[in-house]
């Protein structure tokens, strides 16, 4: 499970794959075990209360996990998330981005599976957990 | 489980709480069990290949049991999702909007807890399933 | 998706295929839409304080599904569980046996999703929410 | 989140309260973060091709986390499992143990939330990843 692409890399594929999402998230860094993903917290992905949306969470998750995969099997692969869990564990700390860790479980012929502790920049609790599944295309 | 509020008392308390989102749903209709919500598909919604991205789904589900709950407890308590799982299915039909239809399975002191099948309007198979739980505060 | 395995081919299977299971568990009726699976409630499935224990309850929502799917497919198919989420809702009525309704969400060639309501028999109110997927052998 | 129980009295509180379960499971140690339980395979655990069963690891999962929050708040509350998920990864190694690593991500005044990865004993690669969501009682 050694990346065959670079976070330069991945974040051009982001780009251009979704340039609406790009806005939101930044490549923070590949890992061994998988990526560390930022949110760009934003007034539009705050709820009443000043927490940040379940969606937005969850769209951290989905893409943290998508991109440790495509960092493995590279950019062609036509990854589809199939299932996702979340846990939402706290109230985020106000005016700081969201780090998204996300660890690679399993990569498989047909199914992929990792996770991701959610946690506001330096702050050791974490906000959120989530689980994802992506389907990967058999002909790679 | 008899629902308090109206569809309109509904959608005015989601314009008022969720002014961004509340232009994506719309309510449908309150059903014995639950209630259907309207996801109106735009183009921010779509990831390559037109399929309405995961977060989007995640979100019909969040809010349509959000409000399944709401209808039935009243607009003043404070409910926060603690845990969502979501199945992608299949690809939505293009160029029609979704329909989140929830159930609410529990509507106990502390937690709440619904599902919902997600559809393409006028298309039998579902396209996701989803279920959610919220924490409701004590003093009701 | 009619089946094509009547309930006695069912029990058969399952009684050769998981012998221990089978004493737990019996096929109560294949359905248009899945499959309703009795739990003969017996103690070596209660916690203290009369409960069900949530793997005998998991187990029963991982058998109907299973079993939902067999139908459709036949027997020879080796289906295994990628993953299962359950909500638990409610303590199970004393002194009576669980129904497991399953519904086959989708049943595609590498993925099939289904889920359930777990209910004490003559009770309404549901006492677990179960969906799992399994994954499929490629050669059908 | 330091425990206040000890191994010894976990096990004791577990052999009380679950006699049936206890012969399964061995508490092996406390670590800052969780628990690590084992699993001690036996034949009844196995489903045909030696896999062990999804409800057994299901149950597994469970404890672990169950007896990751006791150690922490005492063996008198009564905590309730109120949803699980699980992701089945691998076919775990024929012949040994399974062991379960738990770690309490939350430890709130209502409910407590705690993953776990289950490996073979001396094999890295998980055979399966578990969250659980635990209702805490009131009065503590």
């Amino acid at each position: 499970m050694t990346p065959i692409m670079t976070e330069a890399e991945l974040t051009e594929f982001m780009y251009r794959a979704f340039p609406q999402a790009a806005d939101d998230f930044h490549v923070e860094r590949l890992t061994p075990e998988g990526i560390v993903m930022r949110l760009r917290v934003a007034e539009r992905h705050l709820r009443p209360g000043g927490t940040v949306s379940g969606p937005t969470m969850f769209g951290l998750a989905d893409v943290a996990i998508y991109l440790a995969i495509l960092a493995r099997i590279g950019p062609v692969a036509l990854a589809v998330t199939t299932n996702g869990s979340i846990d939402f564990l706290r109230k985020p700390a106000a005016g700081v981005d969201l780090l998204g860790e996300a660890r690679l479980l399993k990569l498989g012929k047909v199914l992929a599976v990792g996770d991701v502790l959610i946690r506001s920049e330096g702050v050791e609790a974490p906000v959120a957990r989530s689980s994802m599944t992506y389907s990967l295309p058999p002909q790679r």
